[in-house]
């Protein structure tokens, strides 16, 4: 990218631990607001609040604006406030909403205090709307348009009100706050100035319920391929727009801790290294204890095969083999499943498809997998590397009709879970791999031991 | 949404096949071309070819760029020549470029050879650019202005071109191809009509090169949520641009592709109904049986202690336990790390970070666990519900030390697999949770053995 230059935090601390102000307003002021705002970011704190304090209020603002989440908390909890009031107003609403959603109550009802009410209303009503929904992120900041005026009007009114809006590439013709119609700049340019908009061309409303969830919101945009989205009520009257560049940080976002429950985490919320010890603890072991305890059932299951297991040792040696491959089928699927899901590509109603479909792989890959284990088996022994007892045939397809149970059994665990727990209200990532992987560890000693006492019955056991 | 009506497949079959073509018409043009192509996309193929040949053409068109790229390609093997040249026409230059890139080599040259060159030239050049680059999905349809335009000059020229561009909400200045400016439509509308467009205020010009990999392009968008980024070559010649809405549907198929590279699959490539029986084989095959021939060394190792198996069977009942606790910590710092690598909130210099980081988490949910195994053992035994032994003290001190080293070895191993993988050039979610759990099952079954060989050693052992 062009645009960044060769400036480093280092840099900067260094104008600012040496005071010189006019150099330090000048280096800011040629950056892109994104640009600087990754510099300021890596400052230290203190250094930080020094470099708002001297900036131009306007420039301050812009780069607070595009400040990660964490370094703007963490800035308004280290200016008093006099000084972050104005940094709060450079923000827009949906931004407002966000940060006072994250701050700690005591700053968050500092800032209140000290910004006039009127200011903050935008963000206050944004506040109404439920956490994860279309409401929380759209912006007020639009441009309106009434159906009887005529494009040189509404041009007029664009060039008037363009400052105040988010966006103005988009605008809405509302008829008593009714949103009737949406135009893009573009046709308004082009069409003849005496037109009324109500005689203009338009294309079919696309519009998005304040309630609804934002990965439905994401999935709108992708289907649509428009810049903006209006957002209406019940009854159609326009509340706000969702530009497609909110809309990345969201979809981003939610692929971010899909990901990390898949992984096993609880959702971090911040960047890796922003993270403190104790929420990396909390977070992972949480989740890690739960899983444990799950898995402690292994260690009761073989204790029900004790007797099998003292008689033939062998057995023992493939019982990581058995569930790890189980686990793997299941967190191939549950992964598969728990994406399509999340970008309805499958729906609920398409359950059973999904099950026939992992049923037959699961079966297919369970046969592969099984004749991999019988043959490695069979080739240790006769080629003397290992020696699996008078019974190795047995051992090997003991393994192999095992290897069809589990990862039948896990493809099919994997698959249909994301189903369930949407099904009941939850997040489906929470079907995590390694959630999986627990479940389908316990039953895949089960059928592995069951399968064992019946081939090997009269033999070794 | 508004604008989907009651309508769905079935109905519109019947229309076709009772040829009731006037009313399929009107009711097809009725609609959103994004909602008429996800009805169309369930309609059976014949049927689908049958309305693409009585649509208008320019219904048709839209309709079509809309489809899934699956069902463009198969209506596209299912069309003659000239049916199908003026679909492909109605796509966008990248569009064409990416269906182009996915069709069977012998519908492309049918297709190919059917429609003239000149139209197909912007797409063929697009795809002169390196697969996964900013050059494969920007599109060469800009409006260009030249610096010494007047703002009005340039709105009229706006108004002349608007109809083949992708955008107008941002326009380029160029000086003989070099980008010198770039301009939002809403600037050009409040800008006096007589002031040179060098003279009107623009803000700092972000680029993007390109040979910039797809996964950066989102990067950028999401740092200067712009509607739309110009790309360039080495020298700054504007080549095209790429829209936000367009890297969203880019930054979905990433964020898709990576889980499921996490989740031990290769990449689909398509959704999941779609997927044919021997790809879907394939692509979770070739993982599975890699994981597989890797959990083969646990058979193996334990084999290497079977004289310690033989002695102490009990050993045996906690090594899914052990195994499947390392699994889960490797798999959960791996998805942290390739994540966090994807939205270059960590890069590879901070490698040694991110090390102090997990050995800390590592160690402290090792201590962790290993406790709760240790109770588990304990209490089992004082209260009767299993007999672990003579030495269950023992057995439980070897479970908790190994827990220790396990799960630290498992966070380590995930988190800086990520980073070597990057370091060679890799797609660091290559390094599956799955991979890692594998890594981790092996020598979790070494420090395992190991230790109750030391703890146990002249007891049990």
């Amino acid at each position: 990218m062009s645009g960044i230059g060769r400036l480093f935090a280092p840099d900067l601390a260094e104008l600012i631990a040496e005071k010189r102000w006019d150099e330090l307003r000048e280096t800011i002021g040629g950056f892109d607001a994104s640009d600087a705002a990754e510099i300021v970011a890596d400052l230290p704190r203190d250094a930080a609040v020094t470099l708002f304090r001297i900036l131009p209020r306007e420039t301050a603002g812009a780069v607070f604006a595009q400040l990660p989440a964490s370094s703007q908390e963490e800035l308004l909890t280290g200016l008093t406030g006099g000084d972050a009031d104005y940094l709060i107003r450079a923000l827009t609403p949906d931004d407002q909403a966000r940060l006072l959603d994250e701050l700690p109550a005591e700053v968050t009802r500092r800032i209140l205090g000290a910004i006039p009410p009127a200011e903050l209303q935008a963000a206050r009503d944004l506040l109404g709307y439920p956490h994860g929904t279309a409401g929380r992120v759209m912006t007020p900041r639009y441009v309106a348009l009434k159906p009887d005026w005529t494009a040189g009007q509404a041009l007029d009114h664009v060039r008037r009100t363009a400052r105040s809006a988010e966006s103005v590439d988009l605008l809405y013709v509302l008829n008593n706050g009714r949103l009737t119609a949406e135009l893009s700049l573009a046709a308004l340019v082009v069409a003849d100035p005496a037109a009324r908009l109500d005689s203009l061309p338009t294309r079919p409303l696309v519009t998005v319920p304040a309630t609804m969830s934002q990965g439905d919101v994401v999935q709108t945009f992708a289907k649509y391929d428009r810049p903006a989205l209006p957002v209406v009520d019940g009854t159609g009257q326009l509340l706000g727009i969702i530009t497609a560049d909110d809309v990345l940080d969201v979809a981003q976002d939610q692929a971010t801790e899909s990901m990390q429950r898949l992984g096993g985490t609880e959702a971090l919320d911040h960047p890796y290294l922003e993270v403190n010890f104790r929420d990396m603890l909390k977070k992972r072991g949480g989740w890690l204890s739960i899983l444990f305890f799950g898995e402690m059932l292994t260690a009761t299951a073989m204790g029900y095969f004790q007797g099998e297991l003292e008689k033939a040792v062998v057995l023992a040696m493939f019982v990581p083999l058995i569930i790890s491959s189980g686990g793997n089928s299941g967190s191939q699927s549950a992964t598969l499943l728990v994406r399509s899901l999340a970008l309805t590509e499958v729906r609920l109603r398409d359950w059973w498809r999904v099950l026939l479909i992992e049923l037959r792989t699961g079966l297919t890959l369970g046969v592969w997998l099984g004749m991999l284990g019988f043959v490695r088996i069979v080739a240790w022994q006769k080629l003397g590397l290992f020696d699996y007892g008078e019974f190795f045939v047995e051992v090997g397809v003991t393994v192999w009709i095992s290897l069809v149970g589990v990862v039948l059994f896990g493809s099919v665990t994997g698959s249909m879970l994301p189903f369930l727990l949407r099904k009941c209200g939850f997040d489906p990532a929470t079907s995590s791999a390694p959630f999986v992987a627990t479940l389908v560890d316990v039953s895949g000693l089960v059928i592995y031991f069951v399968v064992a006492s019946l081939v090997l019955a009269g033999k070794s056991l």
